[in-house]
C-alpha cells in the first residue's frame, strides 16, 4: 500500500474524480486524525485516502496512527468541498453538524474550549489537496481568538505581546483570506508603527503597539468588508472553512493546476488543527527539515529552525535561521525526539521526508510530513542508500531515479541560485531550443575560425554565435564551450553535432539579430552584444544570459550513479548502443556503457577539412577515371576511420551506414557563387578591371555554379540520397565497402573481434536493397579474396520512410537487420520538414496545443509508432528473430525508449551523452512492462 | 470457351507453363488439323489448346473443324519443343514416329507423296507460339523438293519457272534457317543474275536462270555448311522442325519475348501444312484481309491481294497489290467464298479476324486467321457494332475498348505514317516525359509574352519552349499549341497546367539546351533551332520533332464513342468527378461526363495576372489591418470564381480545397532579387550612377528579399502549406470560406442546386482539423446569419500524408468526407520529391528495373495502396458510409482506377480530359471485379 509512492503523482490524470454525493445525508464529511482506518475503509486505498483527505491531512492522520506527536485535529473532506462548489457555495447537509461534533471532540482531547478565556482552544484552518500546490491556497491561523480570549491568553501565558501578536495575525489573515480585504492597508499600518518605534521587525514592537494594531486592523476590516470581524470562534471557523473551499477555484490555484496537469475536479480538504506555539519562549521553537540531505543525498538531517518563533517566521526569512545541527546543542531532548521520528517516518514511508515541526515549551509537535523533493545528485544517492538499507528494493531504487537526474551528471550546470539572480537582474536576454544540455560560459565569437583561434591560440573560452552552422564550422564548434544559432531546429546541423560531442547548445534563438559583418548581435530588447562580450547559455533550458553565470560541475563517475546504472542494466531488456562517427565518440560512449555502435555516419568523415576538397573534386569529376582517382585518395582515410572504430569497439557490434546526404551538401554554397557571378558580370559590364581576367574568373565560377545547380533539388530531404545515391554513383559506395572490409581484415589480423554491420539507408523498395547489396557483396568478396581472409559481416537497412515499414517483409528478404531512422520516418509520416518546421509552425502547433509534444523529440506513437509496429511484425514474419534497433534522435528519449521496449526492438542507439540516460530509461521500460501501460 | 479472348493474352504471366513430359513415351506430340477435339481434351481449354498447339495451328485446326477450306496439315506440340530444348536439342522419344505417321496421313488425304516426282507432296514448316511473335521465328516453305521432284513439278505444272523458283526458295530458306548460312551470298547471286538480265524482279528471271541459280545455291550451301543440301524430303522436314524448335531460344525471339512480357518457357509449336500455290497462273492469287475495316471500323472486308503470286510477294511489297474490293471483279467465285468465310469466322470468334488466303487455280484456301489489330477509332466502332449485332454483349463491348482508345478521341494525333517518316529522316530530335497527350505543331517561341503576341497578334501557331514554366507563364501556355520544357517532372507546373487545359506537352526534355537569351535551343545531336522554327510534339509519347509532322484530328463526339461510354456508365460503380479550377474547365468536364468537382484548387485563381499583386501584398502585409485590406480586395474575385463553378455544376457536388501551396510560391523569384541586389551593391561600390537612387532601390530590394527569404524553406513540399497555412494565417482561409458561402447564397437565391464541400488539405493530426473546422464554421455561420439563409455544406479533408491514413478514424471525427491526395501521399510514402526525381533518379530506377512503374503515374498498390486501404477501413469504422474519393493524378489512370474500385472508394476525380477515359476504366474495374484479380 505504501510502496511505489513516487508513481502515484504520475497517474493523477487517470484517477477517477471523487464526485460529491450531496444527497446522502449520512455521508461522513469530517474525519478526526485518529479516524484514518475509517477513511481507508471509505476510500479503499492510500491513494483514495489522499484524494479524500488531502495529502497533508492524510499524512497527519498517518502520523497519528504511528503514535507520533501530532496536535489533535480533524479534516473536512474534498467531497465536502466538491459538494460545496457544485451547490454554488452551499455547505452540504450534515457537514457543519459533523464539524461541530469534531470541535467538541477536540475540546475534550485538549481540555481547552473555543472562546474560553481561561483555557482557550485555538486552531488553524488550512487547505490540503491531494497533490501539493505550494502557496496556492489559503491558511488562517489562530482561529478562536477574540477580544476577550486574547486578553485571557495574555493572562494564561503571561505574555501579552504573544497574545496580541497572535490576535492581530488572525485578524489580518482572516481579512485577506476570508473577506478579500487587500493586504496593503495592514502592511502600511504595521509599517507606520515600526517606523514610529524605529524598529525593523514586528517582533520588536511592544505589546501595547500590537494591541493598538489589532484594534486598528479590526477597523480596516469593517471599512473594507462592511461588517465587523466576528467575535464568535465557531463563526470564524465556519467562514474560514468556506473560504478555503472557495480558494480551490481561485485564479491562482486554477492556473497552477493547469500548468502542473492536476485535474480541476479533485477539490481540497480542510485541515483544522489545534494550534501549538513555537514562540512561547526560549524552550519553544519551530523548524523545517528533511530526513536526509536532499542536496547531496548524505544521511543526515538537514534543515533550519528558529528559537521562539512561529512557522511563518522561518518561511518569511525575516530572522536568520539556525542549521538543524544546532538543535542538538540548544534542545537536546527535542533533537533526540526529532531524529527518532525521522527514522520512524523513513521506515514507514520508505522515502526521505520533508517535515515541519514546532516545539512548544520543550514538547515537539509534528505539523507536516511529505516525500521530500531533491536534487538530481541526491536522488541518485538516496535511491542507492535506501536500497542498501533494504528500505526499498533495487528495482524501486532504479524506478525512483528519473532520466533527467542522470542527464544532470553529464554536463556542467548553472548554479540554481546564480541562475535566479541572473534572471532577476535581467541578464536573460533570449531563449531558444534546448538541443544539447549543459551550461557554458564564454566570450562571444561570430565565426568558426575566430572560435578556434581565440580558444587555441589565445586560450580563451568562447561561445560560437552563428545564424546557423555548416559542416565547415565544426572545428569552431569543437573549440567552443557552447554554441548559439539564431536559425535551425532540433535536428539542424548545429543540434546534431552538438549532441554528438556534448557541446551545450541553444539553436533557433530567433529573437537574436546576428550581424556577422559588424561582429555584433542585437537582442529583442535592443541590447547589443559585441564579439568578446561574455555570454552564458544553458543548453538544457535554452536560456541565453548576458555575462557570466556561475556553474557547478557534476561527475559522471559518481560511485552512486555507477552503482545505480549497474542495477538498471540488470533490469533492462533493450540493448543500449550509440551513434558514433569517430573513435573518440566510440570510446566515450563505451565508457558510458554503450554496447555497440548503432549508427556511424560515414559522411561526417567527408566534412573534415583535409578531405572536403577531395570529396568535392570526386563529386564534380567529369569522367569515371577522374572520379576513381579521387576515390582512391579517400580510401585510405576511410579505412583508417574504420580501423579506429573497430579498435575502440573491440568485441562489440559496429553498424556503419553508407553515405546518406545529398551530394550538394558537400559542394560550395550556391548563393555565394551566384553573388560572385553577378558581381563579376557587373564589373565586366562596367569595365572595372582587366576584362580577360574577369572573364576567366567568370567562366570558372559559372562552371562551378552549373555543377552545383545541376545537383540542386527542390526538396533535398526527399531527393537523391541514401541508397539512391549508392545506386546512382556505385563507385562511391564500393570505395566505402572496400574501406570497411580492408579495415576489418587489418583489425582481425591483430586479434580484434569484430562484426561490421553495413547499413544501407533510405530504401523504399526491396529492389534497391537487392541491387545495392549485390554490388557491395561483390566488392567485399573481392577484398577478402585479395586479403585471403574471412571476416563476418552483415547487411541491413534503415527503415526511415513509411513504405519501407509497410513492405518490411520484402525488405527483410535482403536485410539482415533493421534500424528505424525515426527522424526521417517522422518527417515523412507527418509530411513535415523538421528544419523548416521546428522554428516555424511546429512551435506554433505546440504553443496552440494542436500537438502535445514535438514529435522530433518524443516519438509519435500513434502514427510513426504504428508504422514501426507494422515494420517489426512484417520484418520478423519474413526473417525470424530479425535484429531491430532505432538510431533516430528518439533513441535517447525516455518516453520513446519505453515505446521501443514495448514494440519489441532489440536495442536503442543514441548519442554518447545519452547512453547513461538510455540505460536507465530502458530499465524503467522493462520494470513498467510488467503491466501494459499503453 | 471462346468469349473474352482479348483477356487471355493479359494473363500470360499467370499461366502455368506446359512442362515437357519426355519420359512418357505415349505422349501425343503430333496433332493433325482434324484432331482439335483430342487437343481440347488434352489441354482442357481453348487457352490450353493455344498453349499446346500455338495460336496459328490452333486456329487452323479450329477452321478445319468449321469445315472451312484449310490445306491439310499437322502440328508438333510446344511440349515436344520444350522437351527438345530441355534435352539439349534431342527430339523426344516417340515424336518422330508420330510425325512419320502424320506425314503418311497427309499423303493419304492429299493423294500426293513425299519425293514422288509424278505427284509430289510439298509442305511448309512454320513456327507457331501461343502468342503471336511477328517475324520473330522461322519458316521453311516448299519442303519436299529436290532435283528430281523439281523436274517432276515442272512437268506436272507445265511451269518450269514456277518449279525452280520454288526449289531455289526452299534451298535459300533451308540454308539460312536450318543451316545458319548467311543470307548475303544468295542475295548477291540473285543480284548478279538480275543485273545480267537487266531486270528488277526475280519473277522476271527465266526458268533457265532459276535452274542455274538453284544449282549455285546448293553449292553455296555446301561451301558454307560443309554438307550438301539434303535430297530426302523427310530429312528436310526433320531438320526444319528441329530448326524451328531451336529458333525459340534465338536471340531475336528471346529479346522480343522480354520486351513483350511473354514467358520464356512456353515453347513453340511447328505447323506442317501441305503447300498450296497462288502463283500457278491467272486463276491463282494470294492475299491478306481483315473481316472489317480496322482503320475506320466500317463493316467491309479490307485488305490487299496479288494475282498469280505467293504470300511472300504480298508482304515483300515488290509488286503493287490490289485492294480486296477488286477481287469481286477479278475472281467473283473466290470473292464470294471469302466473304462467306469471313462471316463464319466473325460469328465463330465473335471478333474481327485478320486472315491470309491463297487461291490455287480458282480454289480458295485459308492459311491463317487471328483476331485483328485495330486503330483506336475502329476499336470503338467495332465493339459497338458487334454488340448491336448481338455477336457480343455490351459488357464485352466495353471490355474490348481500352482506355487509350478513348484517349485518342480527345487530342489531335500524329499521322502514323508521317510519324514513321519523320523518325526515319532523323527529325526526332529529343524525347521527354509524355505528360499531356495530343500532337501539336507550331513555331518555337521562348517566352510566354512572345507566345501570346505571335498567337494573338500575328495569328501564328506556336510551341512554347521554356526551361520550366511558372504561374506567370500560363497566358503563354494557353496561347500555344503545345509546350516543351527541359526541366520538371510529371507533376511540374507545366505538366499540371497542361493536363488541366489539354495542352499537348512534353516536359523534362533534359537533352535540350535552351538558351533564352539567344532565342535558340541546341539538341543533343548539335542541331540548333531558333525562335520561329517549326516544331512538332507528341504529348502522348513524349517525342519532339523538328519541322512539321502531319496530324489527324479525331472527334470526341463520335457517336460510337458516346454510345460505348453510355454503356460503360451503366456498368461502373465508381463515380467519375473532375479536378477543375475554373468554370470553363468545369463545363468541359461536365460535357465529358463528369459527375462533380472533386478538386477545385483555389490557389490557382491567385495566380491570375490581376490578382497576383494583391496576393503578394497580402502575404507581405506587416499588420493585420493591412492584410485585411488586401483580403477584402480578393474576396469579391474569389466569390465570383465560386459563383461560376456552382452555376456550371448546378445539381452536382463541388469540392473546394482551401489554399494549399507554400506562400513563397506567390512571391517574386528569390534568385532574381539576389542578383539585382548584388548588381546594385557592385554598382554602388564602383560609383556607377546616382548613389542616392541606387541606395533607395537597394533598400527596397533588400526589404523584399528579406521577406522572401524569411518564407524560404529547405523542403517546401514538407513545409508551411495546407491546413498549416490555414492555422498560421486564419484570415486567409476565413476570406475563402466567406467567398464560398456568399457565392453559395447568391446561387441558391437563383435556384441553383448546390452543396459545397470544403476540403482542408494536408492534415496530419485530428486537432488541425478540429481547430480549422471550428474557425471556418464560425465564419460560415456569420455569413449565413448576415444573409439570413441556410445552405448545406460539408467539411472534409485530403488524406495525403501517411499519418492521416494511419489515424483516419480520428480524422473522420472531424471530416465528413475524405479525398486521397495520392500525389503527395506517394511522395511522402516513398520519401521521394517528384519534382526532383522524375527527371533524375526515378527515371534511372525505371530504366534499371528497380521500379516497374512510375509510382506518380500508376498508383503503388503495395505501399501507398496499403495506406489507402488502412485509411478507408479506419475512416468508415468511425463514420459509417464515409464518402471517399481520390483527386491525385492517379484518378485518371486506368490501373489506379481499378485499384480505387477494389479499395471501395466512391469516386475518382481527374482532369477534364481524362474524364471519358476514367468512365471506361471504372467500368472495366467493375466488370473485372466479379473475379478478384488482385
Amino acid at each position: 500500500m505504501k510502496t511505489a509512492k513516487g508513481k502515484k503523482q504520475n497517474r493523477a490524470a487517470q484517477r477517477k474524480p471523487v464526485r460529491p454525493a450531496p444527497k446522502k445525508t449520512d455521508t461522513k464529511f469530517v474525519y478526526s486524525f485518529d479516524e484514518i482506518r475509517l477513511a481507508e475503509r471509505a476510500a479503499g486505498s492510500w491513494d483514495g485516502v489522499r484524494g479524500l483527505l488531502g495529502g497533508k491531512g492524510a499524512n497527519l492522520a498517518e502520523m497519528t496512527k504511528l503514535k507520533l506527536p501530532v496536535p489533535p485535529g480533524f479534516m473536512v473532506t474534498t467531497e465536502a468541498c466538491n459538494a460545496f462548489l457544485a451547490a454554488g457555495g452551499k455547505v452540504p447537509k450534515g457537514m457543519w453538524e459533523q464539524v461541530l461534533k469534531a470541535v467538541a471532540a477536540l475540546e475534550r482531547v485538549t481540555g481547552k474550549k473555543f472562546g474560553d478565556t481561561a483555557n482557550p482552544l485555538l486552531v488553524s484552518c488550512r487547505s490540503g489537496a491531494k497533490f501539493s500546490m505550494p502557496g496556492m491556497m489559503d491558511t488562517v491561523l489562530n482561529i478562536g481568538l477574540n477580544d476577550e480570549v486574547a486578553a485571557g491568553l495574555a493572562r494564561l501565558t503571561g505574555d501579552e505581546r504573544f497574545a496580541f501578536d497572535a490576535y492581530r495575525r488572525l485578524v489580518q489573515m482572516y481579512a485577506t483570506v476570508v473577506l478579500d480585504v487587500p493586504a496593503k492597508p495592514f502592511e502600511a499600518l504595521l509599517d507606520r508603527y515600526r517606523t514610529r518605534r524605529g524598529v525593523w521587525n514586528d517582533a520588536e514592537l511592544p505589546a501595547e503597539d500590537l494591541k493598538a494594531v489589532t484594534a486598528e486592523f479590526k477597523q480596516i476590516v469593517e471599512e473594507h468588508a462592511h461588517r465587523p470581524f466576528p467575535m464568535d470562534a465557531l463563526e470564524q471557523l465556519r467562514l474560514a472553512t468556506m473560504a478555503v473551499f472557495r480558494s480551490w477555484n481561485g485564479k491562482r490555484a486554477h492556473d497552477y493546476r493547469k500548468a502542473a496537469g492536476i485535474p480541476h475536479d479533485l477539490g481540497t480538504a480542510v485541515n483544522v488543527v489545534a494550534m501549538v506555539f513555537g514562540n512561547l519562549g526560549a524552550d519553544s521553537g519551530t523548524g523545517v527539515a528533511t530526513t536526509r540531505n536532499v542536496t547531496t543525498g548524505e544521511n543526515e538531517l538537514e534543515g533550519d529552525f528558529l528559537m521562539n518563533a512561529q512557522g511563518e517566521d522561518v518561511v518569511a526569512g525575516t530572522r536568520k535561521t539556525l542549521p538543524i545541527a544546532e538543535l542538538e546543542r540548544l534542545m537536546p531532548r527535542a533533537d533526540k525526539e526529532l531524529k527518532r521520528i525521522a527514522r520512524i517516518l523513513e521506515q514507514h514511508y520508505r522515502e526521505v521526508q520533508d517535515i515541519e515541526f514546532t516545539i512548544e515549551r520543550g514538547k515537539l509537535w509534528m505539523l507536516q510530513t511529505r516525500d521530500a523533493k531533491r536534487t538530481a545528485q541526491a536522488a541518485v544517492r538516496l535511491a542507492v542508500d535506501l536500497a542498501k538499507e533494504k528500505l526499498i528494493s533495487k528495482e524501486e531504487a532504479v524506478r525512483r531515479v528519473r532520466p533527467e537526474h542522470v542527464d544532470y551528471f553529464l554536463h556542467p550546470q548553472l548554479d540554481p541560485a546564480a541562475r535566479s539572480a541572473a534572471r532577476d537582474k535581467g541578464a536573460l536576454i533570449a531563449t531558444g531550443l534546448n538541443v544539447s544540455p549543459g551550461a557554458a560560459i564564454g566570450q562571444i565569437v561570430f565565426d568558426a575560425d575566430a572560435a578556434e583561434h581565440w580558444a587555441q591560440r589565445l586560450n580563451k573560452k568562447v561561445i560560437l554565435v552563428r545564424p546557423e552552422t555548416r559542416p565547415d564550422d565544426v572545428h569552431g564548434m569543437l573549440a567552443a564551450q557552447g554554441v548559439v544559432t539564431s536559425r535551425g531546429g532540433r535536428t539542424s546541423h548545429a543540434a546534431l553535432v552538438a549532441r554528438q560531442f556534448g557541446i551545450p547548445t541553444v539553436v533557433g534563438v530567433v529573437s537574436l539579430e546576428i550581424d556577422i559583418e559588424r561582429r555584433q548581435m542585437r537582442t529583442a530588447g535592443g541590447q547589443v552584444l559585441k564579439e568578446g562580450d561574455w555570454l552564458t547559455i544553458d543548453g538544457g533550458t535554452g536560456e541565453v544570459f548576458a555575462g557570466e553565470v556561475e556553474t557547478v560541475v557534476p561527475d559522471v563517475t559518481d560511485p552512486y550513479l555507477v552503482e545505480l546504472l549497474s542495477w538498471a542494466d540488470r533490469f533492462r531488456r533493450l540493448g543500449v548502443w550509440t551513434n558514433a562517427d569517430y573513435p573518440r565518440d566510440a570510446e566515450r560512449a563505451r565508457n558510458f556503457g554503450a554496447e555497440g555502435i548503432g549508427l556511424c555516419r560515414t559522411e561526417h568523415m567527408f566534412f573534415e577539412a583535409d578531405r572536403l576538397p577531395v570529396v568535392q573534386s570526386m563529386i564534380l569529376a567529369r569522367s569515371a577515371e577522374e572520379r576513381a582517382g579521387h576515390l582512391a585518395q579517400l580510401l585510405p582515410m576511410q579505412r583508417a576511420d574504420f580501423v579506429g572504430l573497430f579498435k575502440a569497439m573491440d568485441g562489440l557490434p559496429v553498424t556503419i551506414r553508407l553515405i546518406d546526404p545529398p551530394l550538394h551538401e558537400f559542394l560550395p554554397n550556391r548563393d555565394e557563387l551566384q553573388k560572385a557571378i553577378t558581381e563579376l558580370e557587373t564589373r565586366l559590364r562596367l569595365k572595372d578591371g582587366d576584362a580577360a581576367a574577369l572573364e576567366a574568373e567568370l567562366r570558372a565560377k559559372r562552371k562551378l555554379f552549373d555543377s552545383v545547380e545541376a545537383m540542386r533539388e527542390q526538396n533535398p530531404m526527399l531527393g537523391l540520397r541514401g541508397v539512391r545515391l549508392g545506386i546512382h554513383m556505385p563507385e562511391l559506395v564500393r570505395m566505402q565497402m572496400r574501406a570497411i572490409i580492408e579495415a576489418a581484415c587489418a583489425c582481425a589480423k591483430k586479434g580484434i573481434k569484430l562484426k561490421p554491420k553495413i547499413m544501407i539507408p533510405l530504401a523504399s523498395t526491396s529492389n534497391e536493397l537487392k541491387v545495392q547489396r549485390a554490388l557491395l557483396e561483390e566488392e567485399a568478396r573481392a577484398v577478402l579474396k585479395e586479403q585471403r581472409m574471412k571476416v563476418p559481416y552483415q547487411f541491413g537497412t534503415m527503415i526511415e520512410v513509411p513504405r519501407a515499414a509497410l513492405i518490411a517483409d520484402r525488405i527483410a528478404e535482403y536485410a539482415e537487420f533493421f534500424s528505424f531512422g525515426t527522424n526521417d520516418l517522422t518527417q515523412t509520416t507527418f509530411g513535415i520538414s523538421r528544419d523548416d518546421a521546428e522554428t516555424g509552425f511546429l512551435s506554433e502547433y505546440l504553443h496552440k496545443g494542436i500537438l502535445e509534444r514535438n514529435p522530433f523529440a518524443t516519438l509519435d506513437q500513434t502514427g510513426v509508432g504504428q508504422l514501426m509496429e507494422i515494420g517489426v511484425k512484417l520484418g520478423r514474419q519474413r526473417r525470424k528473430g530479425l535484429e531491430i534497433g532505432i538510431c533516430g534522435e528518439h533513441g535517447g528519449d525516455p518516453a520513446s525508449i519505453a515505446f521501443c521496449h514495448r514494440a519489441g526492438l532489440d536495442y536503442v542507439s543514441c548519442s554518447p551523452f545519452r547512453v547513461p540516460v538510455a540505460r536507465l530509461a530502458a530499465a524503467h521500460a522493462a520494470l513498467d512492462g510488467t503491466k501494459d501501460r499503453r
